[in-house]
């Protein structure tokens, strides 16, 4: 007899897209090939000094639970932090999750039943439909393109997803993958939405600070009378280059949503509590900290873009925000490419690794011609790995003609 | 019009029994009564300061994302330390997750659809109860009782409870909250079913070490034949008096099955960076610390099952494993009881905060006279903790006459 059966969700849900093709990377370097890693989201950026000190400065003799819904400092902290974004918010409104990817979950598990339908714009971070898929939530996609700069679909096209099954709209903003910032005419299309269909609305924040040209985004939290179906998802891992804390946190109004929420908390006892010691430190980081940071992204966001449009036949989006750049190659397709990169190219013992564009999408097919490049990496290293990539894409036997 | 709704998964979750009632704990301090927190599993046991130092020495500059399934320098070690407790395992069947919780929400996530079931004794470990409502996953429960030490029923009987949606059988072995190890013959029986009704088997190993008599648990892991159908969940938390690491793991020999975790471990991208540094060195940990830590949980056992038997109609188990006594308690109702403690009892300005049975039962109406205690507190602190108790049950009001 063969043995148990796994579940459908197991089999149904996708791996990273992200981190499928890191055996090949390692692969490479084996063989002596240095791999620009352009695939992740993991900042080359040091974390604040005084934020790891925190932790290695904590009196400690037993490094216990912290309560479920996280340390009453670290929640205070978070508050003033908001604040300073104009998010008012008290304590009792903040859950400290395991990373954005525990809010995440929270959130789709409090509002969604199996078989439910949840909107989100795509191409999407990727690991939403992970979450999706252990849920059994069903993610509906809003087709944005290239060409017009990832913008939402016009709130019109949007609606006609809306069914009986629809729980909740799911956006990122400033995006992962796109970069794109919802304007605030967005936003409050999305709200209009939102009323008239009584749905739940999940504005992932975690890029609030990566903002680096027009309006910045309009905090989900900042707008009024949502207080029923507002949800927004945070995270301080790119924010203070801080990945491996895995610290976020879910705020809503909505009290019978965070009593759920909290329930879900209590299940697994409670976030790292070294994270909180370091989130703590990082809600006090002034205002310097961020204005530095993201001059630095800027100049790493002109650096790729700039580089992407001289690259005949690439077509890019111009990131606003977040720090990514989602473009389309002139490739057979764009996996395939990326495979080729790691297995069978090098320019002077060089090549870049980027995240292959299909895994972005949840509408199959789509995306297949894209590549997300995460820019990580300082000015000089980026400047290399772009001049190896256009070399790349010259060779490449599976050019477009 | 009232907002969106919360799901069916939300509304049904249960709150944890442990920390419900916490507030009220939380009240009474500030009237200045002393409480014996009894209630949770959170150990006064320092964390050994080697353990502690591996994180403030870590030499680090970015605290960066590792692998999804733990770095490679902490499986490693991981594997040693199942050699030495027999248990052969290569790096690649064991997954590091974000506690024991996310092993559990892994494994049920791999083996059931929502609306299977699972098979698991109780009193059972209160949490399970929570992923299985975030899964939809439906908890049958295997009924024990104090009279027998809170033995397994019959295998006939646990045999009866199988049907066409059963999926697997989940226990914790030494059991929390009833420190009732499993015997060999008990473990080969559920075995034996598991073959017959094709069956996966999840083994929740996490409280391996802390045995005080009698026979140690068998692992799942070193028996043989079982390579489809065994998953071992562990964690640090208590083994090192570690809670707030948040760091465990699940262990399999099904590649498959492996295979799927590791997508959703992908979608949370990976398990808390410091918390694997402490792991690692926690994993090197001569058998000495283990021997005197047991020695020390043996004579809190002692105390606190000495204290028991001595209050007049209080029927306690005997518990040979983990670090919890489960009771009986001639009262009308424990809850009640344990409310009555914290808002209306104190002996000398102290009370007793126990954890009420009932939230560790799936089945309605059981466990509503029965208590769990923790003995997480020196044998100075349990003395006192049960001498406050002994008088609170005497001049309880609802006392069974």
């Amino acid at each position: 007899m063969a043995g148990p059966q796994l579940s459908e969700r197991a089999r149904v849900a996708p791996p990273s897209p992200i981190r499928k093709l890191v055996p090949l990377a390692d692969e490479a370097r084996r063989r002596g090939v240095h791999v620009h890693f352009l695939n992740i989201g993991q900042p080359d950026i040091e974390t604040p000094a005084s934020v790891l000190d925190a932790v290695r400065r904590a009196d400690l003799k037993v490094l216990a639970y912290s309560p479920s819904q996280g340390t009453a400092e670290y929640r205070a902290a978070l508050t003033e932090y908001y604040a300073r974004h104009g998010i008012r918010l008290s304590s009792d409104e903040i859950l400290v999750t395991t990373a954005g990817s525990e809010a995440i979950l929270f959130a789709l598990a409090c509002v969604t039943n199996p078989g439910d339908e949840v909107l989100i714009p795509e191409p999407l971070y990727a690991n939403y439909l992970g979450f999706a898929a252990m849920l059994e939530t069903r993610v509906v996609p809003l087709t944005c393109s290239v060409e017009n700069g990832y913008r939402l679909p016009p709130m019109g096209e949007i609606e006609r997803k809306i069914g009986p099954k629809t729980r909740a709209i799911l956006y990122c903003n400033p995006g992962n993958p796109t970069g794109t910032i919802c304007t605030h005419d967005e936003i409050t299309g999305l709200v209009e939405l939102s009323r008239r269909h009584n749905l739940f609305l999940i504005a992932d924040e975690v890029y609030r600070e990566f903002v680096y040209e027009g309006d910045g985004p309009t905090p989900i939290l900042t707008l009024s009378g949502l207080d029923d179906r507002a949800i927004m998802v945070d995270s301080i891992s790119k924010r203070v280059s801080a990945c491996g804390a895995r610290i976020g946190c879910l705020a809503t109004r909505n009290r019978e949503l965070m009593a759920a929420a909290l329930k879900f908390a209590q299940a697994r006892l409670s976030p790292p509590t070294f994270g909180q010691i370091l989130g703590e430190a990082a809600a006090r980081l002034p205002d310097t900290y961020f204005a530095e940071m993201v001059a630095e992204y800027r100049r790493r966001r002109d650096a790729v873009h700039t580089a992407l449009q001289a690259m005949p036949g690439v077509v890019a989006g111009r990131p606003h925000g977040a720090f990514y750049e989602m473009a389309r190659f002139p490739v057979d397709d764009a996996e395939k490419f990326v495979i080729w990169m790691l297995t069978e190219f090098q320019a002077d013992g060089e090549t870049t690794f980027l995240a292959p564009g299909s895994g972005f999408y949840a509408t199959p097919g789509l995306g297949t011609k894209e590549a997300r490049i995460a820019f990580v990496l300082n000015v000089g290293a980026l400047d290399r790995a772009m001049a190896v990539l256009a070399r790349g894409l010259q060779s490449y036997p599976g050019r477009d003609q």
